[in-house]
């Protein structure tokens, strides 16, 4: 099984790839897309669109696993990541992959096993996780992977049922 | 001047195309995109790509008018809109159309002299103001076709500049 964690934003969109070979996990490439700030709202989006059609065209996964938008606090911010997202879940669906959604603090859950992490807490667990040398940053990357380690690891899915006791 | 009007929503994605022929407008065409709400939202927003896409390719407008989406009290549907809107400005982006964006209070205040206008107002004035036998319904139709006149009438910048006494 190979998953495609997508973290969506429209400044930096994290993406990361990894690798289910009989319970070993691998990532096979990880890193985000960014669109220029200076750039109209129209043109970002449809640069976006462009880099992530490539991106699903290039790694062909499984399944792609996107973060379930919340609401935040800034409302400007919460409406360009809703729009990324529309991207990426769109974008997934033309492509023909199966798509899954996780909220952040079910990926926490998961991966660190509490669901109020940090991000440096997700990002050092990735990092050990996945047998990196360093702690992925910035933070859309390390989120990234933690989606795709959620899906693949199943974890995600028993925090989703509700069951207690998940484990890093 | 021929400019499509897009009135964003996932169940229900309005669309106006309007001509300017020398100060006369006309409408050319105006509808709505529908995705099943039983379907995955990725399949959903995947099948609305498609929609518009095949809209923009059939139309060829001068210019997209997406209506700016604002935070709602229902952040379930805002989510979903903004979601619908990303994909509008992405595939007009694509298609090489410029776009411009347009604040429900803006059309609002263009096309019937009033920011806080009922959504039966704006159907009045689009079938006034377009020649139509009826008031457009649903109401995302007659929204779509009041960000297209708003565009095209001049009325909406002068709106956006802060000047006063916008007519209908």
């Amino acid at each position: 099984m190979f998953a495609l964690g997508v973290d969506p934003g429209l400044s930096r969109c994290g993406y990361g790839a990894v690798r289910n070979a009989g319970g070993r996990l691998s990532v096979e490439a990880y890193g985000h897309l960014t669109t220029p700030v200076d750039d109209p709202l129209s043109e970002r989006l449809g640069a976006l669109w462009g880099d992530l059609t490539q991106l699903l065209a290039d790694l062909r996964p499984d399944v792609v696993v996107v973060e379930r938008v919340l609401f935040q606090v800034n409302a400007r911010t919460a409406m360009s990541v809703g729009q990324a997202s529309g991207l990426a879940l769109a974008a997934a669906a033309r492509a023909g992959c199966p798509v899954v959604q996780y909220s952040p603090n079910e990926v926490k859950l998961a991966v660190v096993g509490y669901g109020a992490a940090t991000k440096e807490q997700v990002q050092r667990m990735v990092q050990v996780l996945l047998d990196l040398a360093d702690p992925p940053r910035p933070a859309d990357r390390a989120d990234a992977l933690a989606l795709a380690v959620c899906h693949l690891s199943g974890a995600g899915l028993r925090a989703a049922a509700g069951a207690a006791g998940a484990q890093p």
